[in-house]
């Protein structure tokens, strides 16, 4: 002691910093180093993450999960009719983004994208007639999650839309997503005009048929080198899917050419998946999805497999813990918004894509896609701090995925709980932005965050389980 | 002084190392500069670096000449054949890669890709008939680069092939490149069996009318936009062409469609662009040499205007000193062979793709391209550093061509003849590898440099110019 007090000191402070402001008012040298307690310092929470870090039984199951969704072997098998592919769809049903809610709680794209939904099924006349349907109770509300299915978005799918089937080849199982519609006035962000429903048509009539009759002689496409192709060439294969669209339209366009279709349909279909580079999204959403749904459902797993926003609540479902899910209010998002719009114009967060992040790609493999900063906002240096981030919340990183800016090392992926609790770390996530009213679509898009609060929750869910077994 | 010697010493040694190394074996702190004299010690030469740096008519020439190659607008115009398209085309003509070279001087591969055209164009029987008839002297060789042309490693063109249509919309120019025709054995390899002859001729008969009937409605495809897209999603535009490639697929496939052809020509023409991601790079070669060309003749500049090799000897132009070429000895590559070859095997520096490099492409826009790695060798790292050095020898950046790693900055473009001899930095070129031998075809890629000597020849050709004037 009395040798330590002859050399110069030095002092690390940890927490809170008010203790180290003194230390260097009255000259001295001092470290702060940022610390929280473990889950905020809230004790039961805290209690529960301690038991479950390290548990012999949790780690195990994770190994198991993750284990399953890189195994996983998405193939683009084809395209059918919602009312005829996905499980337990009903004839009066409508389909929706995120967590259970209903009519009268959902926000005015949600709503607007169901009332597009009702008139072009023709079961409503005009808009206030559909909105007076929606309301009446006569119309089935589900999530897509409930039927294997995601959508951007408001994620409305009914039951004469034409959906993407992705199949597992490894397991049979499979995975749905609507189709992308473009950029703008689209159903997704609430718009529901003649020139959208008009559209819609189209791709049910005329698109769909086409790239089933193309696909089916292929028989089918695998969708994890395409999606490694794509990392490689800019893509985060949420909000930039510029790569992917042109490598899937590379596979297809021959195939279309060999389907003998009339040539101004084939013109209309090439320049239709051209001119939209998020053409792909849904595709890489239903891919996420299927991998995920192979990681769902091990007993004493940690591993998120779904988050998900409908607009007014942000909710995700964890291996082990089933059916549930665990939810707090939506966020806002930061973004860049398109010329005459800012941020009091903007719905809360919405929409499955988030899937996308809970898989590994979107704001988790930023670093691949240092232009996306254009798009939502911040600096290349941010995609890449955001990519090495996400290593502290996940179970570990796809080598199929690799990241060329990170010396190409695997997408971090396969959210742990446990260690978003523990570190505070808030899964990032890319994402478009809503007008808050129905009818007018997309306004910007930004980034955003999975709420710590969903993350705690499940924590308790998953210690009360391993508790009671 | 005394006051010097009381304090702790420190030694900055600069140039040669030696000096340090002994006072860092006494125990002393030094800290070693690398530094060469300007022009390496050669006194003629940096007399000739220190009349031109910082001259002003030198500053002002390149300051039009760089001007001049960033306004250029170059559009994919069309397709025409070589004899009726290529300015001064004789009939009983081949082009070649590189500076001017007489039969007997030629490498393996060019001696091989000329006896493939001789063949093609069936003025021999077989392929000993087509090489005595090569060095009869009854056939005339000239560069590509003296018709308009560009042609990558070989840079074989004769009278009946194909060739690609770039103009610049701003001032009517052309400039011209020839078809790609996939990786492997190729006649630009130096491979001239009987499959590398019918897919020329396929080229020629199906390939390219098709092309021509799809772009004249369109009245041909910007190319800086699609370039500018590409390096965004991980080309550099030489040695990596896969989203260019779809990209202009992207463009073409519609409007191949609307063009009306036999659904069999159609698909297999979709699917050979859609099969070989190295299909754009000839268009990208025909798109620099115009860029470079809208900058060459300005009166005393030392920007150079094309970098090309011909198996043998390493050529470049320079923007003040008109038609002449400043040559050296071809270098070897240091490269990724394919299974079996090695670098014994391989061919020494060839082709006119260095004219990639020149306008600011290939490994000068490495950053942009960090998959190439896995082609050429090196890691991301070294592909961002060989960017960031090539600044040092160019006169601008390209504000159109960003590079997302280096945060959006433009491509480093206009090589200074008098930068590269006053910083002893060398042009840094990605390139494929042929085998020396005719008739095997490419073996690998890597990266090699351009010789400084041709650049010392034409610092010293500038300074005698200077004079005269």
């Amino acid at each position: 002691m009395p040798r330590l007090l002859e050399t110069s000191l030095g002092v690390v402070n940890v927490g809170l910093a008010q203790f180290a402001e003194t230390i260097a008012a009255a000259g001295g040298a001092v470290t702060q180093l940022e610390w929280t307690p473990p889950a905020f310092g809230d004790r039961a929470t805290g209690m529960a993450l301690a038991r479950l870090t390290n548990h012999p039984a949790t780690e195990a199951a994770n190994t198991r999960a993750l284990a399953a969704f890189l195994g996983a072997a998405p193939v683009l098998r084809g395209v059918g009719a919602a009312r005829s592919t996905l499980p337990g769809m009903g004839e009066r049903m409508i389909l929706h983004a995120g967590p259970p809610l209903e009519w009268a709680r959902m926000c005015g794209p949600m709503q607007g994208a169901i009332a597009g939904a009702i008139l072009y099924e023709c079961w409503a006349r005009d808009a206030g007639a559909a909105r007076a349907l929606a309301a009446s109770g006569q119309i089935a509300f589900d999530p897509c999650h409930h039927h294997g299915a995601v959508g951007p978005m408001a994620g409305v799918i009914s039951p004469s839309m034409p959906v993407w089937i992705v199949e597992d080849a490894a397991r049979g199982a499979r995975a749905y997503s609507n189709f992308n519609e473009g950029l703008g006035k689209a159903l997704r962000f609430g718009a529901y005009g003649a020139d959208v429903l008009g559209r819609l048509k189209w791709i049910e009539t005329k698109l769909a048929p086409a790239i089933g009759a193309a696909l089916a002689p292929l028989g089918g496409i695998e969708l994890k080198p395409l999606v490694a192709q794509a990392l490689i060439m800019g893509d985060e294969v949420h909000n930039r899917n510029a790569a992917a669209t042109a490598l899937l339209l590379r596979r297809l366009a021959p195939a279309l050419v060999r389907a003998r279709l009339p040539a101004d349909d084939l013109a209309q279909v090439l320049d239709f998946i051209a001119d939209n580079e998020h053409f792909y999204l849904n595709i890489s959403m239903a891919m996420c999805k299927l991998m995920l749904d192979a990681a769902h459902g091990v007993a004493g797993s940690s591993m998120v497999t779904a988050m998900s926003r409908n607009g007014v609540e942000f909710g995700i479902r964890v291996s082990g813990l089933g059916d549930r899910w665990f939810t707090a209010p939506a966020g806002a998002i930061d973004g860049l918004y398109f010329a005459g719009y800012g941020a009091r114009d903007a719905a809360l967060d919405l929409g499955d894509s988030s899937i996308t992040e809970t898989a590994g790609f979107g704001g988790f493999s930023m670093a691949a896609a240092p232009a996306i900063v254009k798009f939502v906002g911040g600096t290349p240096e941010d995609a890449t701090a955001n990519s090495m981030r996400m290593r502290h919340i996940t179970l570990g990183e796809a080598s199929t995925f690799q990241l060329p800016a990170l010396d190409f090392r695997g997408a971090p992926c396969g959210i742990d709980v446990r260690k978003v609790v523990d570190s505070g770390i808030e899964p990032v996530i890319n994402t478009g932005i809503a007008h808050r009213d129905a009818g007018v679509g997309q306004i910007g898009a930004g980034i955003t965050r999975a709420p710590l609060a969903c993350f705690t929750q499940a924590l308790c869910a998953l210690d009360a389980e391993a508790n009671r077994s």
